[in-house]
């Protein structure tokens, strides 16, 4: 197990400010077109049809109406508006701001004079403010109006939302702390949100807070939920014990990213030594094989290790999405391309598996199976994961590259270009050209940079099996990957080419035995993408008989015209016919085996799944 | 697959009355006096200290304190009472009896003069009765309250229970009805409970009305539950066209009990017809090895065609309890004894893993599969289970034989005295020996008959793959086995004995493919009773790095010192060394296998799991 130190300078990374890294095609470019112009409008519309938006005019005194549960739904508004603001800084789109204005107004309205802003105790029982914290989402639903706020502000200098972040936080700040009241968050989020609010602001005072809370935290008196208890809260033990993921996923992932912050801005070693453990446990243990986590649909909570059922798992959108944020955070703080890798997992995988092709329809869990009946509804009674795919789109650039005194690093490959302005780090602009995630050529130009010299970084990513590099036409042989990273360093120019070439083998990936539920079963991945079976791809195959060969090829198959344009892969496989078993579902063991034909299967990704019809699907196919 | 038509007067099979069978020694003699010396009382205590007896004083004025939910406690109390009659027509215990009283009178007194009688809506909200049929359980109390107050009648000759039964019966029927008001019970339970009480009364508006619900259903209306819908009601289609076993699974179970009663007093060939169809797709799509029914912990529910998973799957005491009544009656109306062989599947299984050996604690799911952590309260909150196992207990020699006028047939086998009356067969006492289930020899011995010939018919279980049949020393060679019955017709006389010997045989069984749950894996079943690996057998080993040599030979070992006496099966197995695999969870296809050592496995009696502490267990084995 590695132990993390406070990094060093040169190995801790500095995010590019918001904006600065524009997308210039390909994958994620089609992603956030259709974002901005079908979900974030479509979100737009959920939110005042399913009542979000009346709540604030309910809690500001000019609603009429019912308030509509439940308790977090302000959060909902918070992270569309996140969302709406990283996107603001992608493209303008006078359209959204237009909207967006309307809620920060509205916001703005129903925030009381002493700083709180929670609109299901303004409008309900605003005497009981505080009194549940364990399960009323109260710091929670504060936390996604603070990064909101802090988004907005970046993006577009808008100080109307910042203004009330910062009020509300001085009222938490009054009422929460040493000397204060006493407790924790019941739904961790507000801890990662006060530190970049801290981040935005400079003020230490929302740095002390987000410690405070996640001091306060495992006690093991919160209420819980069913055989949970506390641990569904991550209240049993203290962060600094924790030695298990544990409890409701997106709890804990909200709050291992909020611990990451609190030690990135203060170098406590005993927090950086928990986060350790908890990514250890989290990564043997508990992670399904698209970067999904919490297995379980009981309590939305980590199961026991190995317990990771692709048929009736639970992978919510939303713990992926928290992963994504753990993840970038602990990529941060060290340097190290394993959060990467598994951010990059998550990302084209068990993330983006939760929202259509066309934007308009969501996921809130996400299995690794289907015996055929499951569809995308458009949007959720609880609908904290439409939103919050929505801004991870907007903001996906963010995640591609950082910056430090050694140079720049590029993490996540898309077409772009990026702009470092030589705070903490050169000056320089780089353009990005790659057909990834479908092609491992990836192609880097320094368009401008200061003459300095300093160190262009690049992931290799663990799937990949072969790599070659090139910089100006010549092959740099052997080039040395530490740790998954390639490095070049050199006295840049404008016009130097840097070439990386990944190669996108199909892979079939088997998992430790332990894991009960894919006994004897592979997976497809190619490149950081993990495939499936649809029913649609081989609708006279029921997916339940299918046996993959693998010691026959794959192939990768590019189709442009399918699911917006996908590489498929073919494998060889075998079909089962039912003989004997007809009418029966269990006899003595016999030697008696099916009768097999052959079949060419074809796989697509996993993401894409669910996109034509509510077919069978599987991700892990059984072994010939 | 078979057609069930109004079965001829020969197959059409009587139940002994309550108290003609006595178990006089072995397995069910053991769990009865558990039953009564532990199970009835610690159901009694449990039953005031949750309320269920108060909810009856507060319901007649006489109690104080809170009414306690959930809205069918009234339930709890009626299935004790219940099995607390089959177990006073077994022994009578004066104890017992006073407690039955006592809860007798509440009853009287509670019901209201116009015969309803519900505690929930009479201390809540009496105007309100009969408004929410779907989700509030008042006709599904009620059916309770009909059938303890049949066995009530039968085991004592009580007439108290018997007179508020009809009350209450006479006061439905004045409000639901043809002429009256449509509707039918969210949850089945009365249809079966009326068609008991007009067997008992003789009234045959009971019936009616049974029938008047079981058409009743169907419309597509009920309120449903989840993505289930008007299904989880079974109200999605009328029962006549049912295909399919859906939705909750105790409520499918008592509904088809139901119809199969009706059936049979009415002999409507379109609901045998439906009863058919739903047991084929029962027992071929949807049957867990144990004789577990309803896969879904969402919704306690029935899944798709071969989703039946081991460690996350529901499989409700009250469900195995439910198909055992369905599959008994299905064996009255046909004489097959495919029924009779499910019906022992459950018992054995699934239905008696529901308790702990020493009768205290109550498993409401049973998986077939624990990573540990799991064992039996001692009462639930929702506690329909419990005290339906105490009545399963209490009446289980009533499942053991029947008759009719072609002779006697013994379709369970265990030590009992059957004494049948010569109403509608032959007057005759057999006594049967054997220490069946861990022994399959059984002897019956004619202790009194009537003089004139007629059919001993003995079940030759499928299970069995060898059996021999010896009349009065004489081995009978060939012997006849038809249907999975044989049969010897003869003039009996005093003293004349029928010896039957089923081949024990450990098997190893396994499940059709499309079972993705248990891919490769193998189960062990010796008689009908199916096993299970237990970590307190093999603590050095953790169970998800076992694998089972198919091909060695499996030994039993008779225990008497272990779990109350059981046979366990030796197996011999390898168990993975952790090896390559630390802290990762995939991996790139290598031929890189596990090393194993040899180990021997030991297993015990799946029903007998989790008396031993909350360790890891597994019915189904990876094959090595």
């Amino acid at each position: 197990m590695h132990v993390i130190t406070q990094a060093s300078p040169h190995a801790r990374l500095r995010s590019f400010p918001l904006g600065s890294i524009a997308i210039t095609g390909g994958f994620w470019l089609n992603k956030q077109e259709i974002n901005r112009q079908v979900s974030l409008r479509h979100g737009y519309r959920q939110l005042e049809r399913a009542g979000n938006f009346n709540n604030f005019r309910l809690a500001a005194g000019v609603g009429v109406g019912e308030y509509k549960k439940p308790v977090f739904m302000d959060s909902d508004v918070y992270k569309w508006l996140e969302a709406v603001a990283c996107d603001l800084a992608n493209v303008r789109d006078p359209e959204l701001e237009c909207m967006a204005d309307e809620a920060i107004a509205l916001i703005v309205a129903a925030q009381l004079p002493d700083g709180y802003l929670n609109t299901y105790y303004q409008v309900n029982k605003l005497d009981q403010r505080w009194t549940n914290l364990d399960h009323d989402h109260e710091l929670y639903c504060a936390g996604h109006l603070f990064e909101a706020a802090v988004a907005m502000h970046r993006a577009t200098g808008d100080q109307r939302l910042l203004d009330v972040a910062c009020r509300f936080a001085d009222h938490i700040a009054s009422v929460f702390g040493p000397d204060k009241r006493p407790g924790a968050p019941g739904h961790p989020e507000v801890e990662l949100a006060l530190v970049e609010l801290y981040r935005e602001t400079g003020e230490r005072r929302y740095l002390e807070l987000a410690s405070f809370f996640v001091d306060q935290r495992g006690k093991n008196k919160m209420k819980g939920y069913g055989r949970f208890g506390p641990a569904y809260h991550q209240d049993r033990v203290p962060v600094r014990e924790a030695n298990v993921v544990e409890g409701h996923a997106v709890r804990q992932l909200y709050l291992t990213a909020g611990v990451t912050d609190v030690f990135m801005e203060t170098g406590d070693p005993t927090l950086a030594a928990a986060l350790e453990r908890l990514w250890y446990d989290m990564t043997a243990h508990k992670m399904h094989i698209t970067g999904g986590f919490g297995a379980e649909p009981d309590g939305e909570a980590f199961g026991p290790p190995y317990d990771l059922p692709t048929d009736h798992c639970y992978c919510e959108t939303c713990a992926a999405i928290a992963a994504m944020m753990w993840n970038w955070r602990m990529l941060l703080a060290t340097g190290e391309a394993r959060f990467a890798d598994l951010l990059e997992r998550s990302l084209y995988n068990g993330f983006l598996s939760g929202v259509s092709l066309d934007g308009s329809r969501y996921f809130y869990v996400n299995p690794l199976q289907s015996r055929g009946g499951i569809a995308r509804p458009e949007w959720y009674g609880c609908a904290c994961c439409p939103p919050n795919v929505m801004r991870q789109i907007a903001v996906v650039a963010h995640y591609a590259a950082t910056v430090n005194q050694d140079g720049i690093q590029i993490h996540q490959y898309m077409p772009m270009t990026l702009t470092a302005n030589g705070e903490g780090g050169p000056r320089a602009t780089l353009r990005v050209e790659t057909d990834y995630p479908w092609d491992g050529k990836v192609r880097v130009t320094v368009e401008e940079t200061d003459g300095t010299d300093w160190t262009l970084a690049l992931r290799i990513p663990t799937w990949c099996k072969g790599a070659m590099l090139g910089v100006n036409g010549d092959v740099v042989e052997p080039f040395v990957i530490a740790e998954h990273v390639t490095t070049v360093r050199q006295t840049w120019q404008t016009g130097d080419v840097i070439e990386l070439e990944l190669a996108m083998t199909p892979l079939l990936i088997e998992a430790y035995p332990r894991v009960d539920a894919v006994r004897g079963c592979v997976a497809i991945q190619r490149g950081p993408v993990i495939y499936c079976l649809e029913e649609a791809d081989q609708p006279d195959v029921n997916l339940l008989d299918v046996r993959l060969d693998v010691e026959a090829a794959l192939h990768a198959v590019p189709r442009p015209d399918l699911l917006g344009g996908v590489v498929t892969i073919e494998a060889q496989g075998k079909v089962a016919e039912e003989g004997v078993w007809q009418g029966r579902l269990y006899r003595p063991v016999s030697k008696q085996t099916p009768t097999y034909r052959d079949v060419t299967l074809t796989a697509v990704p996993y993401y894409a799944w669910a996109n034509r019809g509510a077919g069978a699907m599987r991700v892990w196919i059984p072994r010939a």
